[in-house]
Order: C-alpha cells, then structure tokens, then sequence
C-alpha cells in the first residue's frame, strides 16, 4: 500500500495587526494561548509590511484588528497579513474585525456611489480570508455581502451584564435615538422587559416647510431613559437626542453603544451634564485622551475568545446568544 | 495592412419569460421593439426550456421576467434564458426583474440560515448576468449582492403621478405601516409635503409581558391616510394597520404599494370597508380574479421602457429620479 | 510556543429536502444515523425557506434531494440549502441528487438553445457545493459539466440483484428500446452474459420519405426480453417498444429502469397487456397513485449509503462497481 | 460637458499558429484579410515563444491552430497566443480549433480518470479565450464543457456538395461503422434521402462468450455504401467495417469523415482494395506522405471563413447549416 | 425584425482621486477633455467616499491616482472610485497608477512575507479594473501580476528629451547605483551611447568579514556621471553612491530618476555638494516643501496623455517606445 | 444526536509522472512509501491519458513531473493528472515541478509577447493544483504568480555540501556569469565566506558602438573561481565566461548550476579544456549521452523529500534553509 498515514491534527494560531494589539492579547489570555510573534512595520513612503515569526502552516489562523483611525492603514495591514497567511500554508484564514470598516457605505442612496461595505468583503476573500467574525454589524444585510461564512457576534450579553449590576432600577425606558436604530432598540426591549421609546425627527406641524422638531415616541417623563445605538462616531445625533429626554422630563440618560468609534469632539460632547453614564465595549481602542469621567468601557474580549473557541472546537456560536438577533 | 474593419454598431433585443409576457409587451411597444420570438416550453416532469427564433449575437439584450408564483419556476426559466443568451454570443444581458424575488431573506435572521436574496444574485452572476434592473427592492442593500451594476427604479414617480391627478387634497398624512418601513414613507412625506405618521406595535403599559396595540405616531384623526410600502403579500399587516388608522378616526385610507403579491386571502382582506382605495403597480401581474372594486394597477411598463432605453443609450438612470432615493 | 493543539476529528450529517425524505431517512437508518432536523417551509408567494436546527460546524454534510415534480420548487430549496450550509461553516457540502436534474438538456440540439445540465451544475457550485453525488446520469459527459469531484453510481447492481432471484431464466435477451441507449444496454449484456437486441426506428424501404418503422436488431422470438433504460418519463417510447417486441414473438417483456419519473399517463401505458413487469429503483418518489400492479420498486438507499460511507472514510467508491461502467 | 466621443469601430484580426499555417492563409484569402505577422519559435530546450508584430488592441481576434500531432505542442502554443493577444488588449478572442483536442476524453469511463475534454475548455478559459469554434465535435456534449459561446460548425455541407458532384447515385446506403455513430449517420440518411444501415459488433448465438462478428443493420447487397464519421484516426475500426460490407455483397464503399488524423498506418489501411473512396476535410493536415490515391481532401477554410465573417458581423452562425445538428 | 439598432460610440472620461489632482488636470489638458466633476470626501473616523457628478455609463474611464503618502489612503480610494465606476456601469475601466504601489514587495524574500505587489494588483482586478496603466515598474515581472493587460510605460523619453537640451555633453558616463538597478542603466548606456559604471558593495580583500566598500566598475574620473534609477526614496542609497563617484574624480553627478517619493530627510540629503542635478518627474506630486535648488520635476502628464490616447483609440502603445525595453 | 464522528487521518500519496519517473522512485524511497501505481499512456494522435491504479481519495497529493524536452508533452500531462486528482477527491494538491517551466518569460520584454511563466501558474490552479513545489525559481517574482501557497526550494544546500566535501581551499572566489545573476552568486559568496567577482559585457572604450568585451569585476588571478548559475541550458553564455576567466589567469574554474537543461551541444561545450569542474542536480534528467566526465549530478531527491515531509506534517520549510535567501 503506496499512502502514509498520520493522525489529523487542528492548531489554533493568534494573529493581531497593530491597530489595538491589546485587545488581541487580553483573546489570547483569555484562550490561554500567545499570539504568533509578527514583525510588522511602516516603510518610510507609509508601505506596511508583515511577517510571521513561526510557522503558521496548516493552522486554523484567526487575524484579529481594529479597524480605528487611520482606518485605511489598517485595513490594508489586516489585508496584507491575509495574504501572507495564505502564502504560509494557513490551512483556514478568519479575519476578526470586531468594528466592520465602511459598514455604513452598505448600498448606493444615489447613482454613482460605490458600495463600499461589499468591496470590503471582497477584498478580505481576494485576499485569502475564508471567513469573517465581526460584532454588530451596522446592518445585518453585510453578512450577505461575503461569499462564505461570517460569524454576527452581539455585544448585547456584555452589556446587559453590566446594566444588570448597574442599573438594577425598575423605571428604565429604552430608547432608539432615531427611526433607522428601532430594530437594536426594539430587541433591547425585549431582552429587559422594558417599555420602548423613540426619538424621531418630525416636521413640526404648525410651522412650514422645513422646520424639525425631536418627537418623543412613548413615555419618558420620570423615566431613566436607556438610549442604545450600534455606534458612537462625532457623537452628535446622540447628544442632542440625549438632550431632548431630559428636555421631556427623563429622570437619567445612559447611553449603551458597541462601537466607540469616538471621532472629533465626542469626548466633549458626551460629556454634557444632560448625559449621566455612557457605555461602551472596546472593538475599537478608547485611548485616554479619549476617556472621560462617565464612561464605561467594557471587554470585548471574552466574547470574541469565546466565538473563536467555538468556531474552532465546531461548536457552535449561534448557540452564544439564545434570544438575540 | 491585415485588419478589417467596420462601424460598430449597438442592438438592443427584448426577452421575456412566460410569467407575465403581457409586461413584456408594453415594454416593448413603448420602446417601439418586438419581442424576439421565443420558444419557451415545459416538459412532462416539469424541466423547463427555451430557445429563441432568431439571431442575438452582438446583441444587448434584456430579459424581463415577472416573478411571481409560481416563482421558482419563473426563476429557474429566467436563468435557463441568460444561459441561452450567453451560449448565443449575446453581448451583454440585463436581467430585468421588476420584483427582486427572495428579497425579504437578506440576512440571516438567526444561525444556519440562508441568505437567498444573495444566492439569487449569484445564480443569475453564474448563468451569466452582466446586469440586473430592478423596482424598489426591499432593502436597499440588496444592490450589494451582485457583483455589477444594478440599476435600481423607484415607482414612487408613476405613483405620485396618480395620485396627483386623483388625490389632490391637502389634508394628506403619509403613514408608515410599521417601523421597518418608515425610510419610504420619509421619502414619500417630502416629495408630498405632507406630514408622517407611523404605525407601531408597542407593548401595553397597563398590561403584563405580551400585549401589544397599533400605536399610532403624529396625527392622524381627520386627516386622509396615504399608507405607503413596497409590497403586499398576504395583507395582513397593511389591514390591520388601516383599521387602526380609522378606529383612530382617519377621514379614508389609501394604500399604495409597488409589488401587488396578493397572497391567499389578500384580495378580500383589502376590499374591507375601512379601505378606501388600494393602489399598485403591475411588476407583477394582477390577475382578474385577484382585482377587486377599489383596486387600481398603474403600468410600470413606461418607467421600464425609459430605463431600459438609457441604459442601451449610455444615458442616465439616475437623473429619472432627481430627488428620489 | 504560541499555537492551541488538538486532534482533529471528522462529522458527517445528512440533511434532506422536502421532495422525498423518506429516501434520506432510510439512507440514514442504512447509516445508523439520524437526519438533522431541518425547518424547511413554503411561504404564501412560493419562496421557499430552510434552517438547521442543530449545529453543522466543521461537518462533511450530504444534501439529499430527489428530483421529481414540481422539479424546480426542489432544485431551488436544494440550493437554499446549500447556501445555508455554506454560511453555517460546514466543511464540505455534498450535494446528493439520485436523479441528476435536467440531464437531458446536455447539449445545443440546435442554434440558441442553453445547456441546462451544465447550468445545473454551475448553479450547484456557486451555492457553495464542493461534490456532487448522482446516480446513472443520462449522459455521461454530465460529469465534465461539474469543476469537482462527482461521483457517478449506477443501479445495476441493485436491479442485477433483483433480477438474480426473480428472473433467473436461461432466455433471457437484453433490448435495447432506441439507438441512443445502446451503450448501456450492452453493460447488461455483458453482466448477464445475454445476448443483445435493439430497436430501433427505421425506414420502410417500401414506403416513401417519411414512413418508419420499428425495426429490431437481433433475435428476440421466444425470448424473454429484458428492456433496460436510465430513465421512464410519459413511457410512451418505451411502451410502444414493448408492443414490437411482443409482436416479433416475444415470450415476455421485462422493463427495467433507474429512474421512475412516470409523468402523465405513463402508469397506465406501462400496465398494458404486451408487458410483463416493470422494475425501477425509487431515486424519485412512487407514490402510491402511480403504482400498478406489475410493478416492483426497489430501494436505491443501501447503495447511497454505502457509497456515503466510503466518501465519508475516504475509502473507493469505483470499487462498489467494479465491472459497471 | 467632459467626455471625448467618436465613433466605435470594430476590427477583426487573424492569427495563426504554426501546426499548419496554410489552412489560416486560406481562410483570410476567403476573407480579403492578411494574417497578423507573427514570431513564433521553438527554444532549445522546448519552450514555446509566440509575437505578433503588429498592433492587436482593440481587435476582434480569431486565433487558428489544428490540433495534429505534435498535438500537446500546438496546444501550448494556441494557449500562449491567447495570452499574448490578452496582455495585448484584444477586445474579444476566440479560439478556432477546426479538430476539438482530447475530445473522447469526455467522461470518466472507470474511477481516478481525467476528464481532459473539459480541462482543455477551462485551459482556454483560463488563458483568456472568450469564445471557441470548432467543427464536428466527437460528441455534442462538449459544447457544455465551456463556460461560454461555442460554435459548432458541421463539415457536413462541404462533403454533401461534394458528393453530389461526384457521388450522383440512385443506389447509395448511409452505414455508421459503429453503435456509437448513429446519430451522425441518421443525419446523413435524412439529408441525402437514402436509407440507412448499421454496423455492430455483436454476439454470436452460436458460439460461446466472447465471439463477436460484424454484424450489419440493413440492406447494403448491390447497394454503393457511405460510410460516415466524425474522425479517422488509425483506421483499424473503419477499415474492418469497410471489409465487411464489401463481404455482405456491397457494390462500392465510400468513406467520409471531417477529420483526417491518420495515426500510424491508417494511409496504408485505407489504401486496400475493398475500399473504393475516402473523403476528408484538412482541419487537420494531410501531408503529402500521408496521401494516396483514392483519397480526396475538401478544404474546410470556406467554411471556416464564412462562420468567422458571421460571428464578426454579428450575423447568424445557426444559419449556416439549416436542417443539420 | 425585433431588434433596435444604433451607431457605436465610445466615450473617454477622465477621473482623479485627491492624491495629485494637478497631474490629472494636466493630463486632460493634453486631451482637451475635463476631468468628471467628483465628490471626494473623508469621513471623520477616516472612512473615504466618492461619487461622480456626471452619468459615466457606457464610458471608457481612466482613473488617475498618485499613490504618494499616506499611500493606503490613496489606494483605498483608488479602489472605492473603481468600484463606484464599476457599479455605475462604465464599459471599460483602466486604473492608472504612474507609481505602481508595493512595488518593492514583489516576492517573499524569506517565509511568511506577503507578496503585496500581486495583492494590490488583485484588489484593483476584484474593485473592477479591466486594466492597468503605470510607469517603470520596479521589476518589469509585477506585468504578470494582473490578470489582463498593463500598458507598462517608460520616463526614459521624457528624461532624454531633457538631458538632450540640458547635458550636451561628450564626457557622459552612464551609472547604476547598484547591482540590482543594472538593466536600467544598461537601457540608458545604450541609448546615449555612453559608456557604462557600476557602484557595487564588495567586501574589502583586505579587513576581515564584514567590511564593504563602494567599488566602482567602469571609469568615472574626470567624467559626467549621469546615475539612473527607477525611484528615489529616502535617497540614503543613491546619495553615498554620488559621494563615492566624486571621491573617484568624476567631473559632476547629474541623477535622474521616475519617481520621486523623496521620504523623510531625501531633500536635505540630495542637496548636497558633491550631487550637481536631480532630475525627477512628477509621477508622484513633489510640494514646494520638498524641493531644492539643484532639483528639475519633468511633467509625465503629456506622456500619460498619450498612453491615454492611444488606448482609447485602439493604436499602439508599444510603438510609443521604439527601442525601449 | 444526528451526527456520526470518527477520528480525523491524514494521507500522504505520490505520483509522477513520466518524464523523469527515477526521481520521484528516490523521493519515495527517501520517505519509506511507494508511488501510487499509475497508468499513464500516449495515444497514436499524441493525446495523453491517466489513470491511478489505486484510491486517492482524501488524500494529501504529490504530483512529481521534471519539465525535460519534450516540455509541452510533460506539462500537458501533469496537468491532466492533476485534474484527474481533483475528480478523484483528493483533499490537497501539490504540484512539485524541481524546475519550473517557461520561467524565463516571466515578463514581457516588448509588447505583444505573452507572460508564460504567469499562465503556467494559472494552467495550474485551474487544473486543480493547491500548492507548488519548485526549486531555485529563474525569478523570485515567479512566486507571486501563483495565487496560493508555492514553496521555494534552494539546491545550494546540496552543492555547498558537496563542495565543503570536494573542494576545501582557501582560494575561492564566488563567480557571476554574468549580470543578471548576481544576486545568486552574492548569496553564495556570503555563505562560503569567499569574494565575488563578476563578469560583464561592456564596451570597449577604444572601439566605437558595437564591440563588446568580457569584463571581469574584482581579482580572479590565482584563484579557483566557482561560478555559480540557476541554470544550464545551451551552455554558451557560461562557457565563454570561463574561458575568459582562464584568460584572466584563474587557477580554475568549477562550473554550479541547479537546473541541467543541456540543450543542443550543451555538454560538448562544457568538455572543454578551460572548464575543471561541472557540478549540477538531477532536477532535470541527465541521460547518459549527456554525461561527460567532468560532470557531477548531485541528486534532488532528498531535498524534495523533506520539503513534502515539511508540508505533509505542518511543519516549516524555511527553517530547512536558514540563511539562505
């Protein structure tokens, strides 16, 4: 008989680019492995460059970064680390991008555009990228735009963990900050068995054409109002939103958001005395500067090291987030 | 010198599917075409088969098809066409399918499902698809799963056209049936300069866990209600929803909706008292025994025509709809 | 060292469709497994829906589907399915198709015709199929139209098996019912050490132009006829063969197929006097309204699952058909 | 207004390789054209080179190679001219391949074979071959192996217009030398209005297992035999069927076939006296040793000149062999 | 007849993203077209946007990007513009990239690297590029990266138009700064015919292992060394080599190089004494920061435009570089 | 539970082909296994077949073939065998081509030439191929044709080996034949520790345009020069270069190249007197009326060995080369 034959064998390997290296580390601590040793660098004309200490051959790799200003840099390190895994003989390639890049680009509001969010997919599967492990994502039809499995974690078990020890009150009412958000909010709703709110630009019926009021949908009046979003960028819906429930009489404001993406003058502005507690989960870095008296940022990587258990031990994630959607 | 050499010259030939060849044929009058004659057959065990009676090489050719039930058959007959184009020496074909079959399946909702809107993007890509032409699909996303152009109408235009020859009243509120719908009615509420109401099931303070109401957002009590949404299958939630709005004490309600499925019971559902007028498009075909006395089927016929005819023309799709989005 | 180790392990799953699960239940009983339960469903405009409700991570999964009428609502939740699968992060997706679909569009016959079979193919590739599984495809060139591994089964055995115990006679003479079948009917003859007869449709050398004739090749008076094809569709071919054997002298005719698709009136064609039984395999469901008397349906289960098994350990197909071409 | 415009123009280019240069001469003699100067060469060690020496951007290129013996060299060399004209920006490509290489190579006939008819159409694919063309294909099924157009020529009308210059007989028989040739024989027998008559291996009754005679299908005494097929290659199987027409009191035997590859001794076979004619066409070259005296040899470039003209001028190709398949 | 026939028309448009826009101001102007009116953008977390304000349906689209620092942005908004090209239904796509990206990176020099130069041109293929255009490529082999055509162009004419006027000079000897830059300056040394010097690294036979010098091949005293290389990064290479040659007498060092990255101190470095001239093009943008006295930018625009030109018209790149290689 | 698990096994098979079938004997033999029994054959008309005696399904696969003359006939058939692999569910496919074929059209040196290094790559992939194994590649940019794993095996660890056995003295000098491949002979001369020198083509200052002469950069009087070269094909460049280091006063002169194409007169011209030494790898065949006796042929095999021991268990090939480039 002409074969030979061995036992099969799987092997986890961490990768982390240099957008945010500590969350990587704390997924590794957390599965009780290190990451691969990469030696990573800018060129003098801004080229990155990537390579890996150890052998990666064969290995089931998970590439972890996030994706935080200067996005475009880290996209194409996580891209160009992708490609270098697949030419190494990486057996199976998950990029993990926590905060899905361009995730708000998912279509074109007016001829011409590009669809950025899908080009996004493509480029990770040109790459190498077999599959995808993202949190949130803006939209859920951004699954359908990669050709192959994309593992949709929730952020919302870590959250409402926290809200449990927290904010243990009996008065909270959860709010979507505007029309396009209802859906996050609605489940939000569900999960705490809390009255929904919405806050809603409307035309103001006694002025014309163009003046716009925020209406309140649903009571807030001596209500600590929880307002939850998939994002926080320039801060600035939110805030004025924010505003407006204590406007409306609400007794308190949190804020619960999984990406603090943090951009311009957020900081500043979440820190607004109208605005009590702000919460967040750290797929992207929240570096001091950025940090202030009423924010709380939440680990994202326990839920992250879990996924990347069960992803690959074959069990299953879905099963992570019973009742979420 | 070894060339030849000769004018170009552009073909532009029209196909249609045996769905509703009735569309086909307004499509092709407007544009002042014959449809190619088509040989278009089913076996005993139900395969499917095509073939057309004169030459479309070089040509660019578009083929239209209505997909309705039954509508894996009509899909697999479009597919079964792009493939004959192609094996034709077609130049490039345009799928034209007016309602974008498995739409409301783009995402996967919960683990280990299916994300078919995006299959049906790949199997017309795979049968050889350059280009899609759709009419409001129902999430703008879905313009990302093909991996070309998609050129994406808005009935809104043959809509509105209607309506301000027969609805010309200034006491109009454009109403969302629920929440996942409010971007159109938004749409609607600008081009009408009219104020939004909104539809919502909300949970019932005075009630434990699982009752729900119709709430109804801004106002609506003598007010002519414009209740706006892509489609209506089995109806049951647009008529729920009307009765709400005259329990609420709305002057009349009018529905409009671009894709009439009318699924099982629809018709009746819609003939009941507390509708005034049910407004539709024929993107798919409304057969008598569906029509009812309060039903009118505007002709999508010339909005296809005038998009098909830029897109031959290297004109612009876009500029149909200045304002539309 | 940075990598997390562990031995590797193989599952297989079996899913079926909604055509003809008891053919994958026994597939699964021959197995000694169980089929993963699956929420498939119609909805009111006929699109079609299916999740798993078990993890399928990491699996090697067979999709069994039988191919019978209404043949494209199958062939498309078969490809919903796969899509699902692919998406659900199972390893490699076999798709099991007793009854290759649209195998007789395997050619141009004429100018702008497609090429159904090959589209099949594609269509089943981009839904995410790594392997195809098939048995006694039409032509045999089908399995060129597939970029993977098919594997081609045959039924003779099966049917070889049945004919051992049940029609042990020393006159037996193998027929062929047209030209184009020959091929396989002189596999039997070999097999059964028979001599071989063939139809064929001739001219009357008599008569002008048009006339033809049944003509038979070979020696079939006082024989028992045993008629071999791949499939019986109306079994108008097949019947009126039948007739000119019996008039040439025949002592019996037994019809022998794979696949049973009986459309139309094809039950009551086949009970007619001049034939004597009527054996197939159940690669397509029989339900009891097209059963008849003289005929006797024998399971292909066994031989999917044996062939599931080797697939599975990576043991010999070719080798269950060692003589079988 | 931005753009630059003028008017599209189209240009066809011929260009041929070096297995035989003199058929692509005469098709661009046919066509008014002149071939694309080209260098081409073979390395010392083998390798194959390939320039054109004009400019080719922009071109409708058709691309002419007969695939004769050293077959696997002229195949290189027809795929890297494909590549050059596709680094060369040549608008559209197609491969001319007069005989279809590894063409009954078309199915697994056992396990772990290739199927090298399908390789052959993905090579070109891969290579940049937008369209292939082709004459009498060794089976029709082939057709489906490219992702594509493919035009299938049929040298049928070149042999019949032959013939009826120089065949004007009452008294002729169609005969297909084997079972797997009927189709091509029947319709040969259509077209000339002649009856038709099959040559088979089959058992003889008489003697045990193994015995095989020529068996013939119809009445061939006194009758002037056609004998028709796709390809000659060694001639043993033709040149024992032509022996056993002559024995079965045939008056004259002529044979036609569109491809004359003429391996070995196949001049010599077909030089006996119990064969009166044989007719070819040169899709492949028949060299001056390869000739002998009753031999005709029809050029297949007026055939093939007008098809490129057709697909050039977006005409019909179908057209051409009205009534054939 | 069903067909709609008109006239072919092509339509050039021109596109730039913000890296240099004055390059490709300058390029239209040689065409006498108008750059289309584009809404560029940078969102606050870095995230990019483009959208044209023209129709660019139909069109043949060149889209001109300098990739100088921060050159992920200006690659990722390379990619975006192809994209929304791609999706807007341009027929024809040409990524023009004067300075190839990652260029340098074109082999895994040791495991585990990537080989970013195939990456990037696989992410312009997977955006939708048809085709490439870019100027001395670092090595001529990057050409076989693209899966289509790369129109390769060469400043060589327009640096020897310069030296022409400027560098009458007798006394000119042509040198490589190193080993690996031969090829070029060989090309150079040909062309002017002038003779050739070589700086290499050698190891001094008279000190111990690791101690190199700069050994000159050729002789360069008392003549005008004219040093030519593809790119000039941070100049550390090319400065110690103009050193070198006025420490072995030569009379004066002019450099001539494509592109002119000029990262970190190359101005300071290149300014200096013992260098006489620096002659660049404009490839990439050099600001007034970075230029000095002895420094003379050549404008590639009317090189470009040509290319342009000629692509669009169907004429011959190749014969813009009579001699060049 | 519906699944059936078992332990996951990994299997190792080699095949060659028959170019050069001794080497992959020794390959095997290296490793303790054997080669799978093949059937493989040249049909009359030059087409090539075949076939694995044995199952290879699942199988990790290693398909040995050396690119000797006839190049097209062995390239032709690796790829079938390749495809007939896929078809036959092998799980991974490793082409391992010792010298890798057309590798010196790795660009295109003038317009209108083809890249045929990059569609080899590409007739690969398509073919079924996962990896490529190839030694000492003509460019390194040839790894970046393929779009997956190709590992690069260096032969210099075998010739070093044989030369610290055979030619221990303290006079090498490293020699580049000419300019193009000093990158290999620096990489040599780093690793024995001895200087470099290389031979150029330059003008002769004396003599106007054309004359050229053999150039030796650095000191060769007196010492034993080891010129070093990936290959030998006619073997013209290299001997003229020895014979002008002779000239030049060399002591003597060992000829090493890793690939032994000996085209035409190859080992005639390498007999001569000025040449000392040759010593090559049986990358390539070297048959007996190619050897001559200054000729060693070291063997490959055990290189090719470990480099499939590597990759069948996961382990690294880089480290099998440390310091080498």
């Amino acid at each position: 008989m002409s074969k030979i034959e061995m036992a099969g064998q799987k092997k986890l390997v961490l990768i982390t680019g240099r957008a945010y290296p500590e969350l990587a580390e704390q997924v590794a601590a957390e599965l009780g492995a290190e990451l691969v040793p990469t030696d990573a660098r800018t060129f003098a004309n801004g080229e990155l460059y990537a390579r890996f200490d150890e052998s990666v051959r064969g290995s089931d790799a998970f590439v972890i970064q996030s994706h935080t200003d200067p996005i475009n840099e880290w996209l194409m390190e996580h891209l160009i680390m992708v490609d270098a895994l697949k030419r190494a003989s990486a057996k199976r390639i998950t990029v993990v991008a926590p905060f899905y890049p361009y995730s708000r680009q998912d279509k074109k509001g007016r001829g011409r555009e590009p669809i950025s969010a899908r080009l996004i997919a493509d480029l990770f599967k040109t790459a190498g990228a077999d599959r995808i492990m993202s949190v949130d994502l803006h939209s859920p039809q951004i699954q359908g735009f990669f050709d192959g499995p994309l593992d949709h974690l929730f952020a919302m078990p870590v959250l409402i963990e926290h809200f449990e020890k927290h904010l243990k009150r009996d008065d909270i009412t959860v709010v979507s900050p505007d029309m396009g958000r209802v859906r996050v909010a609605d489940v939000w709703s569900d999960r705490l068995n809390a009255p929904l709110a919405i806050i809603h630009k409307r035309r103001d019926p006694t002025v014309a054409n163009q003046a716009s009021v925020h209406g309140i949908v649903g009571d807030v009046k001596d209500r600590w109002c929880l307002m939850v979003d998939d994002m926080i960028d320039t801060g600035g819906t939110i805030t004025k939103a924010a505003a407006a429930l204590k406007e409306a009489g609400a007794r308190g404001v949190t804020i619960a958001a999984t990406h603090a993406i943090f951009s311009g003058r957020a900081p500043e502005y979440l820190s607004q005395d109208f605005i009590d507690q702000v919460v967040v989960t750290d797929t992207l870095p929240v570096p001091e500067e950025k940090r202030f008296e009423k924010l709380t940022v939440l680990s994202i990587a326990p839920l992250l090291a879990k996924a990347i258990h069960e992803v690959f031990e074959d069990g299953s994630v879905t099963s992570m987030f019973e009742g979420a959607a």
